[in-house]
């Protein structure tokens, strides 16, 4: 398909010349993501303001066009590949903080702001917005909202939607409205903001968002602890989520993970039969009851060591280590199957022992890691080749079902995109994806925004 | 309007005849709620468990009757007033707790059970559940549900729209649904667990509750500061609120409700131009850190004094005192309008000077307290007889005017209902209004749920 002219005219009237294109190496660079799907859009447009998004997404609707927004592309389940075609709406350029009102614990920001940016410009004010996917340094904050993109720090700060406040956005309908507030606390009305968070460009597009900040404590200290095996270490999960001192990172990697991590971030990472990275933070003077609360839950039957990291240089050497982890294993397989799963953290031995069963029953190398205080785990599965990608899938298939049977679900962070759509029904009931669909008409009548997404 | 006889066979075929109620005495009890406004339904029921719930709604639908949710009725603002007849759902005897599990931080409700004996029942356990209304020992979780009510713990814990991980529930098309997780993290299709918190009853009737729990913290501790005048206690409230220790209560009373809540209270609630409670709460190393934080934020130009409450009695004293507040008014007025206005916590003070400015221009008594952590005053106005009350409703308008300009919202944590519904506009786009009846239909296509509330 190619855009009508007087499509064409309309966008042009919209957007300049250097913020349209049709070229083929810009449509290349804008038809695939982090997934490594890839599918040509018609066109791509660089809104600098709400106004050009109102305009664009009203004449794409007139011609039924498909109209697919896009932050930066690190997601990895094709939520931004134009699937069937249509305008690319890159946010890149509106990439401005508006607002830092550290007096009400806000920031509004413009949905191509990078997370790592942000993070730097609400430093000095003392504060922090905490959503840290490990792309942080080159992923929007836009593309955080669609996908509720979390990361380590989720499981005592939260996700995305307990940390916006409010959005304006443009509906598939064409209508630009606002939603939410400014102020902490609200019950005027039904939530858009949620609704909106999450919805991976699928309801309308945000052009504008309103953030919850949060105090930045001045003080972290990180652990790690080594276990004899997987089942061990996720045990020791379950004991330190069920006391009262909640860490805000506690980050599970498993013996293969481990091996990765060791090549890249040397002797610094243990090999182990699994590792727990645990960090508390707070006031300087919590720190130390802190760390023996933690400390004692995380010790049990299959502790090898426990301790704290020495160090600026370790504690960082760790991190980096654990950052590398998603890259690493492209090493392996260029086409890993990238999963988080989600399952109640006292349900985390079930999972971790279920995968080794099914990695060694499907024979495909399954490398698991993540955040384990959430029960969001990274399980990748990393086929070599052809023969052992068709194995990987139906591999994945009992994945799921393990996740579903352990009152889990699909998504902890990642989203659905194209590849967990049709997962979807093993996770909802069908009256719930029914209102789903009820509520997407709602917002996207012609059915414009993202099409082939998100719902099966 | 009386039922038709074919619908009140189908609800005797799904309710036991001690279930079902048509008699004028049940429909008088069930005609009010703590607004004081009141309608007749046609009929009451007293559903046991989910399926019953489908059944009815499913019947109400055929017939086009409405269906009107109801906890205990504490609502302020009319929302669970049958305005146009129909069949009142009265919650009360689905009040089961179905699980508690510390290790996931979650229990499961069924929606009658009351906010009190939830917190009594999860104590043991080491755990709570935030949202704390004043009326706790007799609304329902469920009702809280509702109307995203709150109270003081959420400036530090959140409202339920931050404390509910899923539920189930039953859609105006009769259908049944289940969404959200058991997980504290999810990113598997649209927020529907946000949207029907606050919608007051009008998508869908929720039959259970997945519930986010929080460890209860051991220790707390809690200041009094007295000052000149409201103006300055608001000033305070902004710096409290700028530095990084947050309180789990900051509470505000001005002079004429400290008048009030002294003649009830007795010598421990002072009388002065405004009061401040503080609470912090914490480990017990940690108390005395936070306490100095806070503290050293509270002085500044116009503070009294400021003490920490020298015994648990002295502490139980100034929250009685704060509690009965709410109907400490009506003997005042019985026509109290009572409000809880919303705005960013840095614009405090010039909210309640401009309060102060309209109770003299409109020569109306007006009463200022409640949850200034959040930003979120409750605003009664005291009108003594008739002609009075038509004062105070120019001067409500007046107050929404005022609180729209400062960025505020109509509603922290009481909701709509009925009484707020024609002032919607001014807070609210028009498209934006237009997406909440869009998501109404979508859940609700032939407008029986609770009809006349929430949308203007």
């Amino acid at each position: 398909m190619t855009l009508s002219p007087t499509l064409l005219e309309s966008l042009r009237a919209t957007f300049a010349p250097d913020a349209l294109s049709t070229g083929e190496a810009e449509r290349i660079a804008y038809s695939y993501d982090n997934s490594r799907l890839h599918a040509l859009p018609d066109a791509v447009v660089f809104p600098a303001e709400h106004a050009q998004v109102e305009a664009l997404v009203r004449a794409c609707r007139a011609h039924k066009v498909p109209v697919i927004a896009r932050g930066r592309g690190s997601n990895t389940t094709g939520a931004s590949v134009p699937v069937e075609g249509g305008v690319v709406v890159s946010f890149e350029r509106m990439n401005r903080i508006l607002r830092i009102d550290p007096d009400n614990r806000l920031a509004v920001v413009e949905p191509g702001v990078l997370n790592g940016d942000l993070q730097q410009a609400l430093a000095p004010h003392g504060f922090f917005w905490p959503p840290d996917p490990t792309s942080a340094p080159w992923c929007s904050v836009g593309g955080n909202l669609a996908c509720n993109a979390a990361g380590p720090r989720a499981v005592k700060y939260g996700s995305p939607r307990e940390n916006t406040l409010g959005l304006r956005a443009v509906a598939g309908s064409g209508e630009g409205f606002r939603c939410g507030t400014y102020t902490s606390k609200g019950a005027t009305g039904y939530d858009l903001t949620r609704l909106l968070i999450g919805s991976e460009g699928t309801l309308a597009l945000i052009t504008e968002a309103t953030l919850k900040l949060t105090p930045k404590p001045s003080s972290v200290r990180t652990l790690r602890a080594t276990y004899r095996d997987v089942g061990a270490a996720a045990r020791a999960v379950a004991r330190i989520m069920a006391q009262p001192v909640t860490p805000c990172a506690l980050e599970f990697i498993d013996d293969v993970a481990l091996k990765l991590a060791h090549a890249h971030g040397g002797d610094s990472v243990p090999l182990a039969g699994a590792m727990l990275m645990i960090e508390v933070d707070g006031e300087p003077a919590t720190l130390d009851s802190a760390v023996a609360a933690v400390a004692a839950a995380a010790r049990g039957d299959g502790l090898d060591e426990l301790r704290v990291a020495q160090s600026a240089e370790e504690t960082g050497a760790l991190w980096a280590a654990r950052r590398a982890l998603s890259p690493a294993q492209r090493t392996i397989s260029p086409n890993k199957i990238n999963e988080d799963v989600v399952v109640p953290v006292s349900h985390l031995p079930a999972l971790v022992d279920g995968i080794k069963q099914l990695s060694a029953r499907h024979d495909v190398l399954i490398v698991t890691f993540g955040h384990a205080g959430n029960g969001n785990l990274h399980v990748n599965l990393l086929p070599r080749d052809e023969v052992e990608r068709e194995r990987a899938h139906a591999c994945l298939a009992d994945v799921f079902a393990l996740v579903i049977s352990l009152e889990g679900t699909l998504s902890g962070e990642h989203g659905i995109g194209m590849i967990k759509r049709e997962f979807m029904p093993l996770a909802l009931e069908a009256s719930t994806l029914g209102l789903m669909r009820s509520v997407k008409t709602a917002f996207d009548p012609d059915g414009i925004l993202n099409p082939g997404k998100l719902l099966p």
